[in-house]
Formats: structure tokens, C-alpha cells, sequence
């Protein structure tokens, strides 16, 4: 079966295109700018050349239409016709406490990812819209809600509580949630098969490195506690997010500076992180560079980046009496054999031991850990859009 | 030297006299309500009865030259003249990141206590009126400032440092911090001696676990990470504050209650904690008899307390790259052996053995480890009050 997964933002909609058969991807591209001024269309056909086109798009139902249209055209299309796409795998930010797995849209489905408009004010509403262009555009197609909150649903309560009024969780299901939940998902079973632990018991933690960070752990792929929370700003230090704080760190700020609590929280989500601290980017290759030129500020912010790394996995390695493989996922965690070597070092008394020939690998599966180590250590690319299609056929075949 | 130590609060204020040529305590006391009616004293002198006495105080300095009186009573005193007090302790909240030890008062250190204000908004205010109040009914004694932050000073950048925009940090000192130092200080040195660990190099964390909780990581009895942060907001579960959260609780209940940031942080201060999640108290003697009762949200207020402490062991674990010995300190931490062994139960894969026998003792400096235990854990009942009068020795002899 052919899947088409596709990933909508405000004004955005990425797609691929997959055939479950060899789990292949036959095409993928990006819309940007949907009902902006210059709307346009990157489609990228595997084996093909790329195709680009300029277009007015007014709503995602237009765009759905245009990469449709792409996926058929007998230039750079790759199938002959979408009755080919056996379903369609949309990722939904959010689906609160309701859904802990994936499922098939229905008017319950959406009515959820409508309700859950407050938890996810920013995606969950163009994730809605990107259903339903699609239903209007491929009638009779099975649609699956494939949510990034799901994975994080496993916590057990001690985990997922906060600490305040009892009240706010009936009244507003104010608790932690977690993100990535695809991607934690996908890289904890690949971590399983890949370094050949027990699918049933096995404590694996996962580093989600990248501009977003967070990490999980989990008992036999169950997430037992990942790092971000009602929203995805708690946690690791990111590119532009400040992770854990003070709360009282928002009060100092809004009366300081006479600011909103919704400014302040802009300023915690998009100008804080590693961003905040090294004034120079939210880019790690650029925080890089700036190490090496002796950049205090930019070596400020990659010790703490990595200081944090570091105490999750200590936290989480408590939280589930001892670990058996940590891994390591996304742009940061695939590619900078340096960071995987500054957190390992923290980490010998565990008996962790890195194999830095190994370790020189970048994007790539690879066990980086010696023999001897005690805790195998893994960089494991993550694949969202694959864990979207996997989930979305479990569905439906 | 006889030392008397003075921990102000806004309409209160705690003293101990202490003969510091056997660390005995020759009295101590609470005045409360200061400055509101039914303003009244309680002194304890050792070895005699329990004085009362209601009395009009209008401010600090009243109620400073009722416990000298008291202290010279020829009933329930203790010593025969003030001038038997060689120097005067005073617990002060705030430093800011001016000083990073105790010091003689002098108006440098008053001007700093001042110009602390801003973070240490509840206490720093109170214990510049109690200096001020002892300088001018003892004129000539010394003064020295103790400095509950002082001990976190030592936390290096990474631990430090929030990411969020480093303006923040020059414009108003807004980092972490760490409080409950005196006594984190005080069972650090107390873990080292008595269970014999290589004061140079150990790794040693303590648990601060009270109604107030914290937690902290040092290495030759330097802090090097510790839970509270810019406030004591931060960190652990504790009776009513709510610790760690993601800061967009905050902006959530602020815009969903119409409330400001400011009834926000006070509801995350006062109402939250394990009297939030449980609605029954914010005393963990009234959680556990809930629990031994069946409360389901007194369990799950006791299991998440006790979890994240487990959490922020393994975290800080990493961040020495291992731990020497584990310390229990303050109500909870010196009386409850079940909390104590629930904590332990998490941390098996550091080869914390406890022995049920030994850890039954209450409020006694006592090994709970077993000899095979790879990690030494201590009970070690805490001494703010002794902690100040010997760094107020050594400041003034």
C-alpha cells in the first residue's frame, strides 16, 4: 500500500509519499506560504528531478490539490492516479487526554483535535484543516490522526502530574503531555531491534537533539517520562526554547520589563534557549562555530545544552532504577559526534564507555558504544514521516 | 564565645544563644506577630522553664530588647550581661551575586541586603530591620550576615545559567541561585566527617526534605548544582510550592482563570505543592495518614514528591559523574523512614543498599546503608542555627 503523510502548519504542508511494500519513499515536498503572497510548491519525486511551482494558494485545500496533481502528472509525478493512495497519515499535535494511540478520522476525531485547540493553539488547528482538505480532496479515503502527544499518553500519574491545584487538571487537563511522540516512538523500537535488547523489559532513553530537544524514557518501548511537558518549551534547552526555568523567572520578566505573561512566554519559546544565552544563533552549527572562534558566550550555551542533556538521562535512569540503551535522534543527536561524546562523559559511572571511532559516524545508524560498555549507546536517524505511515497502515490493512 | 543567632521574618523573629566552647544551645526563642496586635515572645532557656510574655511590640527593635532582657532575666535568663554575647548571627535570604560567603556588617553589606530587595522580596527587607534593630540595642557587637544563597555561589555557569536572553543576567542578576544554603552546607560537611568520605574529592548530595524542600550536589563540600533557583519556587514537590513546572502553566492559568502573574505565582507558592495535588494538607504527616487511608490523591501526591527527589538524585548523580554518599535532612528527611526507603528503592542501580533496621531510627545522625551498599546514605539531622553561629566564630575571633 502507497501512504501519503503529510505535516501542516499555519501556513505550511509537507508531505511524503511512501510505499509500505519496501517502506520506500517515492516522493516528498513542502508547501509554503499557503494564503500568503508568493505560495509555492517544492516537490521532490524520488529518482526525478525536483519540481518547483509558483502558485496562488488561498487555503490548504488548494495546496492538497497542487501536490495531488504533482504526485499524477506523468512528468514528475510518480503514481498514475490517487486511487493509488491507500490512506493518509496526518501528524495532530495534540489530542489531550482522549487518544493515546493513533486513529482513523471520524466527526469524534475531529471534534477532539477541535477541542484540543487551546493545548495546541498553533498546530492543532492547521492539522484540522489539513484533514479535511484532504477528505474533501480524496473522498472515500481512509484519513489517519497520528498524534504527537500519544506516546507521552503512557506516563504513569506520578510522572504526568504537576504540582498545582487538583482543579486544573479536571477543569483544563492542565498536566504534562510530552512531544515527539512519533519520533521517540519510531527511534525507542528501532533502538530495541537495532542493539538486540529485550522488546519486553529493556530501559531505553532517547535524545531528541535537535533545534526542538526533548527526551523520553521507556520500559519495553512504553514511555515511562519524557521531558516536555503542556507544551513543548519545558525541558532541554533548545535553538530559541529556554526549557526548565523558575516559574517565578515569567513574574520577574512581565513586571521588570512591564510585559504581558503572553509576551514573556513568546520571549521563553523564541528568543531563549541556546539562542538566548550565546547571543549568535538557535542554530548549534552556528554555536559551533563560535566555540571554535572561543566565543564565551556560544561555549556558555552549548555547557549548559549539554550539562542538561546530561541530567535528564541521570534523571530518567532513576526514574527507571537503571538503563540499557540510550539513544541518540534528530539533527543534532545524528550528526555531532562531539555533543554524543561531551554528554557521555558524564555518564561513566554508569559505565558508559564511547567508541570514538565509532562515535566519528555522522547521520547514520551506528552502535557507538565499546563492547565493554555497560550501556549500549546508539545514534539511531529518526524517520517521523516513516512512524506516521507504519501507524497509519497498522490501521488500516 | 557565646553567639546569639537572629533569623527575622516580616512579623517575627527566631533566636538561639549558643555557647560555642561546646556548640550548647543556652537558649531559644520566638517572637511573633510584631507590629500586629497580640505581639508575644516564647523563651526557652535550657535547663529551665519556658518563659511567656505577651507585650505590646511595635517593631523589630521591641521585640530585640525583649529577648536581651529575657536573656538577662535573673529568673529565666541565661547569661548575666549582653556583653557575654561576643557577635550576633543573622540569617539573611538574599545576596545576589555579591557575596558568596558570611561577612561583618558593615554598609557595604547593608546597601547589598538593600539592593536585594528585588529578589529576595519577603526576607531581605525583615533581616535588614532585624541588623539594623541589633546594632542599636547592642552597639559595638558584631554583626555578621549569613547568607542562605551563599553556598549555591560555587554552582559553576552550566548549572547556573537559565537560557533565556542574557540581558536578563546583567540587568537583573537573573540566574539560579539555591537557598536552604546554611543548611545544605552544614549536612554536607556533617555527611563528610561522619562517614568518613575524602573531604577533597567527595561527591555528596543532600536532601533538604521539608515543608520547604531542596536538594543540592557537592564535591569536596563545594556546591556544584542545587534545586531552588532564582526563588525557592523551584526544584522538588514541596508542602505547598509547586517546584518544576513548564513556565506555560503559568500564561495558561493566568488567561483561563483571568487572573495576573502575580495571583499566579502566589497560587504555585501557597496552594500547590502536595497540598495542590491532594487537597488535604500541605504537612506530609497529613499526607501519609491519608494515604495509610486510602486518599487516592494523598498517594499520588506522596508518589510524585518522592519521585521527582529519586529524578533529581539520578540527575545530579550525573552531574558529578557519580555520588559518594546520599544525606536526608530537615522534618522529612531526618524522621521519615518510609519516604527515605521509597527513595532508595529507585536508586538499586547505584548499588544503594539500605538497611531496614538502621534506617527505622528517627531524627538521629545515623548510616542507613548497608556495609555492601556501594553508595554511603546518612540521615543527618540539620542545624541552621549552629551553622550560623560557626561561620559567625570564625568571622569574629
Amino acid at each position: 500500500m502507497k501512504i501519503l503523510v503529510i505535516n501542516c502548519g499555519s501556513s505550511s504542508l509537507k508531505y511524503q509519499l511512501i510505499d509500505m511494500n519496501d517502506e520506500s519513499v517515492l516522493a516528498k515536498g513542502l508547501v509554503e506560504r499557503i494564503g500568503i503572497e508568493g505560495s509555492n510548491l517544492v516537490h521532490k519525486p524520488t529518482g526525478k528531478e525536483e519540481y518547483k511551482e509558483a502558485k496562488v494558494m488561498e487555503s490548504h485545500k488548494d495546496a492538497i490539490e497542487l501536490v495531488l496533481a504533482a504526485l499524477v502528472d506523468k512528468d514528475h509525478g510518480v503514481i498514475a492516479s490517487t486511487d493509488e493512495i491507500g490512506a493518509v497519515g496526518h501528524r495532530v499535535l495534540h489530542a489531550g487526554t482522549k487518544y493515546s494511540d493513533s486513529i482513523i478520522v471520524n466527526d469524534d476525531v475531529k471534534k477532539v483535535v477541535r477541542e484540543c485547540f487551546d493545548l495546541g493553539p498553533l498546530h492543532n488547528p492547521a492539522n484540522l484543516i489539513g484533514i479535511e482538505a484532504c477528505e474533501a480532496a480524496m473522498p472515500g479515503t481512509a484519513q489517519v490522526a497520528v498524534f504527537d502527544t500519544a506516546f507521552g499518553m503512557a506516563m504513569p500519574q506520578k510522572a504526568y502530574l504537576y504540582a498545582i491545584p487538583y482543579e486544573y487538571l479536571d477543569k483544563y487537563s492542565l498536566r504534562r503531555y510530552g512531544f515527539h511522540g512519533t519520533s521517540h516512538s519510531f527511534v525507542s523500537k528501532e533502538t530495541i531491534k537495532f542493539a538486540n535488547l529485550d522488546p519486553e523489559k529493556c530501559k531505553v532513553i532517547v535524545c531528541h537533539l535537535g533545534n526542538g530537544a526533548s527526551i523520553s524514557a521507556s520500559i519495553g518501548g512504553k514511555c515511562v517520562d519524557t521531558s516536555m511537558g503542556l507544551t513543548p518549551l519545558e525541558g532541554l534547552i533548545m535553538g530559541t526554547r529556554s526549557g526548565d526555568i523558575d516559574p517565578t523567572v515569567v513574574q520577574f520578566i512581565a513586571n521588570k520589563e512591564g510585559k504581558s505573561v503572553d509576551e514573556v512566554l513568546n520571549i521563553l519559546n523564541k528568543k531563549s534557549g541556546v539562542l538566548g544565552i550565546s547571543g549568535v544563533s538557535s542554530d548549534f552549527r552556528d554555536i559551533d562555530k563560535a566555540c571554535a572562534e572561543g566565543n564565551e558566550r556560544a561555549i556558555a550555551a552549548r555547557d549548559a545544552f549539554i550539562y542538561r542533556v546530561a541530567k535528564y538521562i541521570g534523571a530518567y535512569t532513576a526514574a527507571m532504577n537503571g538503563v540499557d540503551a540510550i539513544a541518540f535522534t534528530a539533527g543534532v543527536g545524528e550528526n555531532n559526534a562531539e555533543y554524543r561524546k561531551l554528554i557521555c562523559e558524564y555518564l561513566t559511572f554508569l559505565g558508559v564507555e564511547i567508541d570514538d571511532e565509532a562515535n566519528s559516524h555522522r547521520g547514520e545508524r551506528v552502535l557507538i558504544s565499546t563492547p565493554n560498555s555497560k550501556v549500549k549507546v546508539v545514534a539511531i536517524p529518526t524517520n517521523e514521516e516513516l512512524s506516521i505511515a507504519r501507524e497509519t497502515l497498522a490501521l488500516v490493512k
